[in-house]
């Protein structure tokens, strides 16, 4: 089955020929050929059960044609992001005699993409890679920008590589199945793309907001669209995070922090990077940066979308301390992202400690 | 102690600022300061402990003025290049709170380089690395170009990352307590630069063979700079081996194979290496592109380094097998790298199988 419905295609321009296309729009997955120009003959699909039972059979039947296709399903969920799971794709890819021309293809949510592309990056130094991202925060984050990585017991993401992929599939489609707490989380990312970089997308998602929490195709394109057009732009700027890549971290130094403190079982990523948007919008406002009108419209935007904005019995003090702060406090340098009015937002390293835990406490953390 | 010895630096040139210089000469590792503009405040530096040793305490000394320096120890052997040992190093990295500003200093042979350059590459998606090769294979060979790996149960180097180091090391004094055969493999890369690259070169080593044995210091630094020059214009060509990288396979596909053909255990990879170049360059008489006199000149010259030149009851056409012919034969397509006369080298795909299993038979191959 072959259906036409809406396409679009961005870039996201690399040196040296890896500049790689975002394809995205609604029935995708139905489309035929659309993968043929970014795989080979050899394709290892990775997903997990639970999205495999949606999609698989679908993805492979668009590979299937003249390809030889193996599947790797791995446990669903961030506690399978680990070195043991990254192994075990590498050895299918061995055992089932994967050449160096071979694709890996990532169908799944954040945890099979980062996985999946970090074997991709390194198996025999690098195979192709195309991303299929099936839930919101994927599609708007994770897939495009060549992080991949695992977890190690100690803490989120500290092995991986910069890899990109050959072409993200954007299918707004598959997000029908997604979990509402999944979707609503993955707004939060969207929410943040036009705070640190567009105003006027940011007033676009504040009239669209409900017919997005409808999942209605057509605006749920445009917040993929514009969404990935912010993150490939700054992607593009700094491939491996030395500089403006940071301003992507707006609300996650606090997010992070949090997540770390509730021991990853309380919020969800993009529940926690809300959080951590409310804080660092409500610290800019103190700093003089942000009206509080549009500190109100951040907040009222992410409560729409469902999100928290306060964090819920959280030690703000220990929050700090996650943040590395009461080391790097020592010689006065806290990095930061925080808000200079909706659309735009700076990297700074000159905020007190105080400050940081009194706008912690103020969002609702206790003492 | 600072001693002021003898030193080159020559560049490996590389885009996006990623250039890095090769350092090399006599009693680098007794000059202070020398490894100061590669590395940060925080080291981990990797050896073994047959090369510890030697050289760990004079490596530290130089590193561990105002630096915190941690030391990994891993085996010493290609059976310690695993995806455990790399494990290992990245527990250690993230055990004594390593940041993405850490460097990994590798001192050691192509083991310890491989490994502790894929750690590098892959803790925090990419630290500091500094290669300390302290065998001649690894001076003229496995230290430079930014290949790093780990084999996997059922193959070599399966898994791994391009990734370049901030600078090698190359103190052909450390070489002076190389084990006889060791320093004799490594003389096979060395053979091979000149084959490939530069008939002079080749002249050179014919002309200065037993003062190379001798390992006297002028010309192991002629040696090692002639090759790693050769090496670096290679790899600036062809960083990820698309193309021109693989004429510095000269001889390695025979001699992969009978490598695993042996299980390993018969040959080491420079001797290996050796055999390969003579079964390569007996083809190349055999198709009418390299003189019989300059076959014989290399078989002469390896000879004189003490390596093989013929494979002790190999079965030939196992060998075939094993470089994978019989099933790329079916296209007619078998990629070899042919000499076409001393100093010069084709990458080529049109020769018949029968011909290849005649060479090595011809070279000492049972039938």
């Amino acid at each position: 089955m072959t259906e036409d419905r809406h396409q679009e295609r961005l870039s996201v321009r690399l040196p040296d020929g890896r500049s790689y296309p975002i394809v995205l729009g609604g029935g995708l997955l139905d489309t035929d050929a659309l993968l043929d120009p970014f795989v080979g003959s050899q394709v290892l699909l990775v997903s997990n059960p639970v999205v495999a039972e949606h999609y698989l059979d679908r993805v492979r039947e668009r590979l299937s044609v003249d390809r030889m296709v193996d599947v790797v399903l791995i446990g669903d969920g961030e506690r399978f992001k680990t070195l043991d799971t990254y192994a075990s794709i590498l050895d299918t890819l061995i055992a089932k005699r994967h050449s160096r021309a071979t694709t890996v293809v990532a169908l799944g949510g954040g945890v099979v993409g980062d996985v999946a592309g970090f074997a991709a990056a390194t198996y025999q130094r690098g195979v192709g890679l195309v991303q299929i991202p099936t839930t919101l925060l994927a599609q708007v984050d994770s897939s495009v920008g060549g992080k991949t990585a695992v977890n190690h017991a100690t803490g989120k993401n500290l092995i991986g590589a910069f890899y990109q992929p050959r072409a993200v599939i954007a299918d707004v489609d598959v997000l029908a199945t997604l979990p509402e707490r999944e979707f609503r989380a993955g707004l939060a990312e969207v929410v943040k793309y036009g705070v640190i970089a567009d105003a006027l997308f940011f007033s676009w998602l504040e009239r669209s907001m409900d017919a997005l929490l409808r999942r209605e195709s057509a605006p749920l394109i445009e917040a993929v669209r514009r969404s990935c057009e912010i993150k490939a732009d700054v992607v593009a700027d700094d491939e491996r995070e030395q500089g403006r890549r940071a301003i992507l971290n707006f609300g996650h130094t606090f997010g992070h922090a949090i997540e770390a403190q509730t021991g990853y079982s309380a919020y969800l990523h993009g529940e926690a990077v809300a959080i951590g948007m409310a804080i660092a919008a409500s610290l800019s406002e103190r700093l003089g940066r942000m009206p509080r009108t549009e500190v109100e419209r951040l907040h009222d935007l992410l409560r729409r979308a469902g999100l928290p904005v306060a964090p819920a019995g959280i030690d703000a003090q220990a929050v700090l301390t996650t943040m590395g702060m009461d080391k790097k406090a020592l010689d006065g340098r806290i990095r930061l992202v925080l808000c200079d009015g909706l659309g735009s937002v700076s990297v700074t390293a000159d905020t007190p400690s105080g400050m940081i835990v009194d706008a912690i406490r103020d969002a609702g953390g206790a003492a």
